[in-house]
């Protein structure tokens, strides 16, 4: 253990900039980075205003942030895919590969599974961190820090997107223009969907959207999202729909949106069980996939990013020296409708 | 038009033996069958004891009965594989095969198809009847008039097992040991899985059901199914889960039973919209499928009954003579726990 | 039977601008098209180069072309979405709808399909054409004739591509970069690849599939491809690898290109059977897919047009209007490196 | 390393019962089992006869024999789910977890697996054995040591099955009635299919083979096998063609006998190249999938017998004491047609 400075969630409502023991010695398979950039998500601000995700509650300091880039600064035996001086994005899981989930690929459902700033591990808002060079990932040249820390939440798109098994050609629609909406809109359109209607109530939030190729936003305070569905498609409905908004109400009438044998991906989570009508899936035989986080994507975003068919950049919203980590997740927490994401800059 | 006599329900509660104009001339691409065995599914009772199936309404005197054997009479012109004298079984549905569903090979689910025994579409409960050649299957010579009426109620299992993607060697929960229960456990190890835990209430349903080899019955008046599923599975749960309740209740605990990674199979609908618990089917990347009758299925479910792998002859619970009609409908409404299958014979 | 004038392949080697009898009665479920652009595919080429392809043999004298937009001035009975004045695209192949396989949805591999330009069926190099109106596909306003008698060669590529199975962010290969390759590609990108390395001899050819973002051309005078592959994928292997040289050549190296449970998917046609070595294949469990023209691919491609996310009019090589049709045949006798597609305008 | 005693291959065509030093030191993770039943595998045959199979040479003495069951005598550490006196059989291949293979849950095509029996890496016929927990497997008490070795070449047929993709009630070929090819046969049986036709020259093997409930023997020294699958399907052919003889001449007609859309799985490994006609295979277009030995199927294999499912005793054609091992080699050597599956007994 060594005593370094890291941005720590003391409890909840209590952020603070302090030095803290954390592990910086460099095992077998693994690599030190050097940390350069790292995204706030809407994870690490709940656990600020609430002090908890579901089961998952603080009860100890943690050091927060899990969407970073940085440099390999060192790399332990075994290691041969990456060496000092890399540049990297890293995923925040760091699975059993024993357990039955990893062994069949499926290491996003591992329960096993050791989460960045998911209490009680700790987060990367730190100068540095020693992480298995097998979730470590090189970026190529052209794509900056910046972009190596938006890998994370766009990989949740990317899972998304999987899930959906897109034919060439679909047409998405997406309820919710969050951060995550986005991202699976740019997922949805890069993983081969033609079009993606993408609905919320917030113009600023559609306006960023609708700046990708491909989107076609619906504010529904202005207009129905099925009729505009069923207009664009011939009445004939979507391919596959992603539920992004985690709104109950948006269930109301999800399911008239896909096609006969279309698919729902269900990526937003109600904070309560929803109304389901069987009756209407059944009909049309709709296939409902549900996500959970990621595995197996960041080599795939990475690729997407370097030929350049997916910028990231237009969602980058602000960034801040790490000196100003508070201010920044304070930022954060106004939800402000045209902040897609605000980063942090760690000192070089 | 000519008239026959036929088993009419004039409305809800009034069933007739009585004369009614029926079509019968065969036109190209179809066949005349005089029908050997009729079946009498659910369906049939509820809209003799409720007059309506959500949508559905009886509004006019209608012929019941859609699960059908019988022999070929009479040929139409272009019809190739069947000829004078084929014991056969039919597809009680009628798709549009020009509609956009129709052509992409998801027949079931065209909104056009005109289904046997649905207001306004007449049944078969009368000495002949006329049908497209191509949804008339014949039947192998070791499979009875019996239980070729059996397949368009095995061809609900067989959809539902192909929406499994059943992976050779799966272990199946079916929840629910009615007569679609007990088809869709029939299926499920038919296609593939070594083993269907049957979860029931009553004693007689689970006592047939157990009589398949693979079955596990379950009383859950006994018994915890999430208890039984983990012991069988080693902690790990099922990997597709059937749910042929369409009980509210089963929907409660429904998402305990499959596997990270695993697959609902929804054939039961409840008559209201059921809580979903997304959070718990998105922990474990749940994949949920929907069924709406089958498409594509006789053949195979022929060709499973034809080469002894699948036996549907203790399912067949009592025959009644045509005349007997109105009592066989009654003894169907009592709902005895032993009985699975009611058919009807019609006279030579 | 009307007489109008068209370009008619007499016999190999004799093409004539003339007057012939076609049919120009529309039927219900038919519309008329006044034709504006026909492309010319390989396979006229073909034809009046050689007099046959395979087992097809022009034993009189057949009208050429089926690349083919247009515009409906008549709509026959029951037809709902066409009216007169569209402009639309249309599928040169008509399935039997009471075929098996068309039933399944797999209309392309029936072989009672009826294609235009295929002996003895004529083709649509001439003004008007009858076709029914479930194979015509209204064409967004910003999509061109001369884009919309393009959909049916991308229609190939989005074949080949659905077949691969795309999963986002693949890194794919393609073999060839001749105008099926080069859609390929185009649809393998836009279906969900990252990149697709593209292989070929001619530099003018590489020069035009380079210009798509996400291809990266390989020279294989210069290059190894196997090599090039590696590098490209830290000697992981390609995705996907689609074949569309048809030479037997490629097939010597094809296997070493696939990653461990890869896929290759055979578009390529090698005029005789090629020596396969199974146990490289096997070694990686690669799987192969093999390609016939499409099924239900024209919306997702014209989808794909419509969004401005695939554009192919960097395809089109040269325009010639129908009195020159004979010397725009011999152009693409020629097979210019540079020529990927060279189209006939017809008469307003 | 402890000195036991061991079935040692010293070189090509030398086999020795004696003394040799093996590690039998649990590690954690680790069991030691106490070895009861061996199977022999063509594949130790092989090394015995020739020395060598394809890259792997026996350069150095090396215990033969992979397909083995029986009983835990010792646990390591962070061993949860056996315990001593648990009846298990074992998978033969441990991979690396850490690759790049094993991580999608393909470690069957990791190259950097160890397989037992496969030089340089020692087989089981010694009286123990040290193995990773997790490739160790708990047989039900109706599975006898017997049938528990037959686990091994069973998985074989269980990964062909679920390559295929099977539909329930699909129909298959299998060419050639080996025991790799009666193992594929039933295991296409138990993941779904209603029917497999089984093609061979030797009757005693097709003997074996149609005692199976859904196994059709077709002897093409008497009957063409084309013709018998055309007859069989209506002139449609199978859904499924398992190629398990590994014979160029198979190649010839085998792509006659899939369906349009069929797939054809390829088990056998030909020693050459083989002709293979994409002409052919694209006009149906037929999907081709290969096999690499299997991952994950141990459990589905154990729970398919533990239900009675899959009967494998039928196979085991010969017993011999562990003395007699040499003699049981020679036997196997002289591959007698009604010889599909000869053991070993280790003593107790």
């Amino acid at each position: 253990m060594t005593n370094v400075r890291a941005l720590v969630l003391e409890r909840q409502h209590e952020l603070k900039l302090r030095d803290i023991d954390l592990p910086q010695t460099v095992g077998p398979g693994e690599v030190r980075i050097k940390i350069h950039t790292v995204g706030i998500c809407g994870s690490d601000v709940h656990y600020y205003t609430h002090g908890r995700i579901g089961p998952f509650v603080v009860e100890a300091p943690m050091v927060l942030g899990h969407e970073a880039a940085g440099t390999v600064v060192e790399t332990g035996e075994r290691v041969e895919h990456l060496k000092v001086g890399d540049r990297v994005c890293m995923e925040p899981g760091i699975p059993d590969l024993n357990s039955r989930a990893s062994r069949l690929g499926l290491y996003n459902i591992d329960p096993a599974v050791r989460f960045w700033a998911t209490p009680p591990i700790h987060g990367v808002l730190t100068p540095y961190v020693v992480h298995p060079a097998n979730y470590t990932f090189k970026l190529p040249d052209n794509v900056s820090f910046a972009e190596g820390a938006m890998v994370e939440p766009f990989a949740v798109g990317m899972q998304a997107a999987a899930k959906a098994k897109i034919a060439p050609g679909d047409t998405a629609v997406v309820i919710g223009a969050g951060p995550i909406g986005t991202m699976v809109a740019i997922a949805a359109l890069a993983g081969g969907c033609a079009r993606a209607v993408v609905a919320d109530l917030a113009q600023p939030k559609l306006d960023i959207a609708g700046g990708y190729q491909g989107v076609i936003p619906v504010n529904v305070r202005d207009k129905n999202l099925g009729t505009e569905v069923k207009r664009l498609t011939d009445g004939w409905g979507a391919d596959v729909v992603f539920e992004c908004s985690g709104s109950s109400k948006a269930w109301e009438t999800l399911l008239d949106l896909p096609r006969p044998g279309g698919a729902v991906v269900v990526v937003g989570l109600p904070v309560a069980p929803i109304a389901f009508d069987v009756a209407t899936a059944s009909t049309k035989e709709v296939r409902i996939e549900t996500v959970f986080r990621y595995a197996h994507q960041y080599e795939r975003a990475i690729a997407l990013m370097g030929s350049g068919r997916v910028d990231l950049k237009p969602l980058i919203s602000g960034t801040f020296p790490f000196e100003d980590s508070i201010t920044a997740f304070d930022r954060a927490v106004e939800a402000r409708p045209a902040d897609v994401k605000l980063q942090i800059l760690l000192p070089d």
